[in-house]
This record gives structure tokens, sequence and C-alpha cells, in this order.
């Protein structure tokens, strides 16, 4: 299963990918911060013509294409902008039947969307204004593409960890009990854990590499501490709301 | 100038960008890396219904929608496919007027389309079909505009070292001499230093970052000569075309 061609439904293939994508979250948001924060791309009206904001449109059209080009055939793929978008143009290898149906309805890209745009990229990029703002949606959107990607992983998370006690997760879904659910998905020292990580990842990939060998690298693209923020503020709760969302429709 | 709002035409703002983009591409050699070659999405017909490649496509939609925002005007940002773009919908700043009009003519695009589609992407991503068309591609679009920002930087090369010996540089251009103009561009030991630099960013960035501190890692996503080929074989000898071509217009 999986984007990497791995047809196999495991906690540890789906652990790989997890792990692939901190490089890919922490590889785009060093992409995004090279530019100003730019709020007029964020703001509507800032452009004459324009009935939506200048990131909407940019979204919205590139999606448009993706759709087309069959991106959000997958479960773990989803849309910001999904109404109005056009059908898929071709019949790749069409993985939305890999998950239950439940799987299709589930999307928390509003929320991130949302805590991306008001609360994080002020966090991430440095004040002002270099008129790049073409460069700094399309690097946006690479952000919100793969933070999406990891959390709406969280639909697999889930269905790896129902199979593995059928029992207690169906007790709990079928009594509505979302504390158990919650209860039965979290596991603290895997958290800490991945909150870590991605901090040694933003030092390691973050750093300025030179050719000489001493490297006491102490200043980073991204600050470490904003990327352990980021999984533990939004990533991973986000991963937990899905799962959630996923198991309650899991015996629909 | 440059992308990064600094506006100060000098070789050592040029070089940090150039480093910068170092890292960018490196990031996504190693995003692409991820999914499998994928042929039938690079072929004519693979697909009912397209008259064009399934990438051709997929560039073309995705390179509309970045005009319309203004992405190419600034002389180091290039189309793959210019024909028929609508024109940008924003005035941004428009940083198509930093260089003299020189610049704008300058498009080895094609080049690039041609080496990293047919020689170098069968180097970089593994043999087979995993179904992953549109991410595939799309990563490969981040490859090529990462690359082609790379190759087309060489615009302000070119004129900052223009301006640091008008008189020798125009007595070339002058005599249409190409090789004085190449000789005068090329500085082999700081080309040894950017190859080496780059397989280095390949050995950091592609390693498998863990909490464990015994990092003796030597298998890496990308593999580090082959970033370094990218740079020998084609990165510095297009950026070179691109410088050349440019001073050669550079007194009209």
């Amino acid at each position: 299963m999986g984007s990497n061609g791995d047809d196999n439904l495991s906690l540890d293939s789906i652990r790989q990918t997890l792990i692939g994508l901190e490089d890919t979250i922490v590889f785009s948001l060093i992409e995004r911060s090279k530019f100003h924060l730019n709020s007029p791309a964020y703001h509507n009206a800032s452009f004459p013509g324009f009935t939506s904001s200048f990131i909407d449109r940019f979204v919205q059209g590139v999606e448009s294409v993706q759709a087309q080009c069959g991106r959000y055939q997958c479960p773990e793929e989803v849309p910001f902008f999904p109404n109005d978008l056009p059908p898929s143009l071709i019949r790749g290898r069409n993985r939305s039947q890999e998950l239950p149906p439940a799987a299709a309805s589930v999307n928390v890209n509003k929320n991130i969307w949302g805590f991306y745009l008001n609360k994080f990229l002020p966090l991430l990029a440095a004040k002002g204004d270099d008129g790049n703002y073409a460069l700094s949606v399309s690097a946006d959107l690479v952000c919100l593409q793969a933070i999406s990607r990891r959390i709406h992983y969280g639909k697999y998370v889930a269905e790896v960890k129902f199979r593995s006690d059928v029992e207690g997760y169906s007790a709990a879904i079928r009594a509505n009990d979302t504390v158990t659910l919650m209860n039965l998905l979290t596991d603290e020292k895997v958290e800490a854990m991945v909150k870590q990580r991605v901090a040694k990842k933003a030092t390691v990939f973050g750093q300025d590499v030179t050719l000489s060998d001493t490297n006491n690298a102490t200043d980073f693209k991204v600050d470490p501490a904003l990327v352990s923020r980021l999984y533990d503020e939004w990533v991973i709760p986000l991963t937990k709301d899905v799962e959630v969302e996923y198991l309650l429709r899991r015996l629909d």
C-alpha cells in the first residue's frame, strides 16, 4: 500500500512512509522560509480583479490540473478546494479502494489550511514583502500538501490498528466513545520520539553544508523547536482526529 | 536582486543564492527518488485522449497557472512551454527590468528538459511502475524548475562578471569569440568545489536521520556521485552556455 508501491498494509511500512514524509515536510519548510511572509498574497482584494485571495486562486488552479492528472485517486491525497474539481483524465492505479469507503469522506484540510496560514506561516517566514508571490505560494502548496499527506495517512494507521484489535475498537466505535478511541490510538512515547526526531532533522537538513569538516552549526534555516511545535500542536493532534473520524465510520 | 529580496547585484549575494539552490536541487531529487521511473507518464499516447505526453500536459497546465500568478516576471524564471502562456493577472514586483533586455531571450529549458527526462531521470529513479504518475511528474516539475532556476541564474553571474571587466568582455563579445568568453567565465577550482559540495549535501540530506547518535550512514537516498555528475555534465556546462548567450547579446 501507500505511495511507494508497497502493497503490504503493515504498521512497519506505514511507519517508513511517515518517517519519509518527515523529511519531505522539513525540506518544504526550509524552501518556504527562503521568502518573506508576503502578506498581500494571502488577503482578499489585494489584487484588482481577484475575487478571492491570490493563494486561493493559485491552489485552485494547480489542484485542477492535478485532479485531471489523477492525484486524488488515493486515500491520503485530499484537495484543499474539493468543489468543482474536474475529473481525472487518466486511469492510473486507482488506490481509492485500498481502504473501506469510510476513508474517502475524511478530510481535515480546512483545519490544515487554517492553522498553516494563520498561525504557523507567520512563525516560519520572516516579516516583510519581497514581491515573490508566485514562488511563495508555490512553496506553500508544497508544504501544505506534504503536511496534508502526512496527516491523512492516519487513515492507514487507523486501519492497521483497527485490524490488530477488532473487538476493542469495534466496541468503542459502536458506543461512539471518542475518548476511548483517542486513548487506544495514543502512544505518548512514540509521539515524544517523533517530535524529537523532526527537530533533529531540522538541524541536519537546515545547516549550511560546507566542504570544511568543522561544522558547529548553531544557526539553522528553520528553527528546530518550531518544527517540533508544528508536530506537537498540529500534525500529531490532527492525525489523531483523522484516525478517530475514520474509525467512527469504519463499521458503516 | 534575486529571489530573496536582496537588491544588491554582487557576486557574493549571487553566490549565496546559488548555494541555497544546491540545497533546493538535492531536496527535490530526494523527493523524486521516492517514486519509480513510471515510464508511461513520459511517452505520448500512453493514455487515451492525450495528444501529448502526461508530463507535457501536467507541466503546461501548472505553468499556465503560475504564469497568471506572475512567476515569469523575473529573469531567472523561465517556462518550459513558453507558447500560449496566459499573461500575468497581477502586478507584483516585476523584476524583468533588473537586467538588460538581452536577459529575456536566453532560455535553455529545451536542453534541460531533454537531459533531465532522457538521461538523468533513468539514473535517478528506480526501474518500475508504481502507478503514482501525478505525484511523480509533480516531483519532476519541482526538480526541473529548481535546476532551471539555478542554470538561468547564470544571467546574473554573467552580468556581474561583465561589469567587473567591461573592456575584456566587450572585446570578446564584439569579436563573437565564444572561446575567449568561455575561458573568461571558467574557474575550474570553483567548479571542482561545487561538485564536491553538492555530493556532500547528498550525503547529509539523504541520510536516514535517527535519534541514535551513531550514524555511520553509507546508504543515501540519492547517490552522491550522481548529484556530482548532474552538476558536472549538465548544470555547470548549461550555466556557462546561458552566460555566453547572455553576453553575446549584452551589447545589442
